[in-house]
């Protein structure tokens, strides 16, 4: 704290707040000082958080600032911190307004933070990796599981359900975010949702999903088609996927995300698809499914030992749809270890 | 938009984004001025953003605001409102900045809306209502389905995956929330998530959960028994009925949210529970799963015509567990109407 120049910090972001308390649901602030790790939350919490967040005084609240405005007048705090990255506005102009009216409470003043636990949440320790993997593995499995039974006929809809199912009989708690399933021209839409639409031999499916495992969140793309795929296909799906192997042989320690990006872009940018690429290489993967580390053209986010971020080229083409290949890999001394082992 | 002297908006949340265009993506903003109607998204979405969207004209952009500051130049908008129940201060101070920094833009300013599209969101036409009965009839059935088939020695886990297969089989495209099972002394915790907590005889089960279809939410709670409920149960399930039908039977047109919350909790509190009733009764849903109309103590939220909120009182007992009961009510001239029909 005193780095930031600040006395005392309020958590308000749901994967900070049980990062830092162990405290899973969905409401809720954390107020630390250097003396103080207290919980505020309301009725429908207050249990739930004294269990899990063994280190804070857990408090249980009414809507309104009344407690944060108690915590500032016993702590003394002056310079408090907040999380600029997930604090509404209106949320933020209460708060100053409270603590404006508040006569005890002149000269302190709201610090803006925005990143607030980024640097430690990218880098994974031992007891997140257990989690991480338990989630990987979920999905990995259902890829493995499903992919062979996906035939001519079934809708994307019914395809993503069946890998929702395999997930959970595979240990996952839920599904990290929801299931994509593009199949044909609907795979040119890179972020398309499940329809109706009924599958066909040799259009190229794309399939993005993930599951998570006590909070840590999976995230992997495979591409597949029914039957024999075309010449087409064979093209692109290899220039992707020779994209995808370089960036996880050559990303080292001390890049940035840019520089990672890159690796992966100039093989499709050679190739000629380099337009067809919209998109960034991958993002931090942890207790939410996008995180710092961002693997992007304009980022200079560091990659170091235990970083953990996907690695997910593709190419889309309108009318004829998308090829996507996406893994784990955690950074280590001698480069990137792939998390994920789902055939590809 | 001349009542609110602006005279453009800058729609960043999701559900409102997807409210005004038909854009379901999960990222982009809309940009909407007495003659312009328009979108902007990224690479993932543009062929999504376009078939949606009809009445948008749909611009692909990079991370940054040059698209914004380009309308605000050619549209000549000088009060620009935006959300500010959505946007973080991080995205704020960056709109801001981009805006102070363009010398062509001196004299535009930001203008905060908390309710931009509340007042019609929170009433619902016969398109909206569709969708939505879609969806109650959804985790409907899969109560009336799977409440007898829970037995002894299940895990709550096992119960919540019973729940949403069944919600699927029904129809649903997702759940609106993660579905929530708590038995025996877990039900205490109003959103307790489900454990592998195995089930016993005579222990009060609660289930919260909710189905989506075509973005819209349902959100219904039973609480339930294994075996033969004891004179425990008996007197505090009653209680919180009588709470939850006396409230729908005499909520009216022209209360408030703290008016029709109190039909309920005088009940509650006349029976001696008061203070076991820690939450609001309930929540206006539709887009998103907690919307307008607050129906809680505090809230002078008009109820209306063609409103659509939740009915759910609760009494929660620590060691013991708790009861909720929750349907989805409309309100018309005659009064509440319940558009769930599970029993209970």
């Amino acid at each position: 704290m005193p780095e930031r120049e600040v006395d005392a910090i309020l958590v308000s972001g749901s994967e900070n707040r049980r990062y830092l308390s162990g405290f899973s649901g969905s409401a809720g602030y954390l107020f630390i000082t250097g003396e103080r790790a207290h919980l505020a939350t309301d009725f429908r919490y207050t249990e739930q958080a004294t269990a899990q967040a063994e280190y804070f005084n857990v408090e249980q609240v009414r809507v309104g600032w009344d407690w944060l405005l108690a915590q500032l007048r016993e702590s003394g705090a002056k310079r408090l911190g907040f999380e600029s990255q997930s604090m509404t506005v209106a949320t933020y102009n209460s708060l100053n307004k409270a603590i404006s009216e508040d006569s005890d409470l002149s000269g302190v003043l709201l610090v803006p933070f925005s990143d607030l636990t980024d640097d430690q949440r990218s880098f994974k320790d031992s007891d997140e990796l257990v989690l991480l993997q338990r989630a990987i593995d979920a999905s990995d499995l259902a890829m493995e599981e499903v992919c062979p039974t996906i035939a001519e006929g079934m809708t994307e809809r019914e395809v993503a359900w069946r890998m929702e199912m395999a997930m959970r009989d595979a240990g996952a708690d839920g599904i990290s975010f929801d299931t994509i399933v593009a199949a044909g021209p609907n795979g040119a839409m890179a972020h398309h949702m499940p329809t109706d639409h009924i599958i066909k031999r040799g259009e190229p499916i794309v399939i993005d999903m993930g599951a998570k495992v006590g909070g840590y969140c999976s995230d992997i793309t495979r591409t597949v088609v029914v039957g024999e795929p075309d010449e087409m296909f064979h093209k692109i799906y290899n220039i992707v996927l020779d994209a995808q192997l370089t960036a996880i042989k050559d990303v080292k320690i001390g890049m940035n995300g840019e520089e990672a990006d890159k690796l992966a872009r100039d093989v499709i940018s050679d190739a000629g698809y380099g337009d067809n690429f919209g998109h960034s290489l991958g993002h931090g993967v942890g207790l939410a499914v996008h995180e710092i580390p961002r693997v992007s053209p304009r980022s200079t986010d560091p990659l170091d030992v235990n970083s953990v971020f996907t690695v997910e080229p593709g190419i889309y083409l309108s009318g004829w749809g998308g090829v996507r290949i996406e893994d784990i890999v955690i950074l280590g001394d001698s480069g990137a270890i792939p998390l994920s082992k789902a055939s590809k």
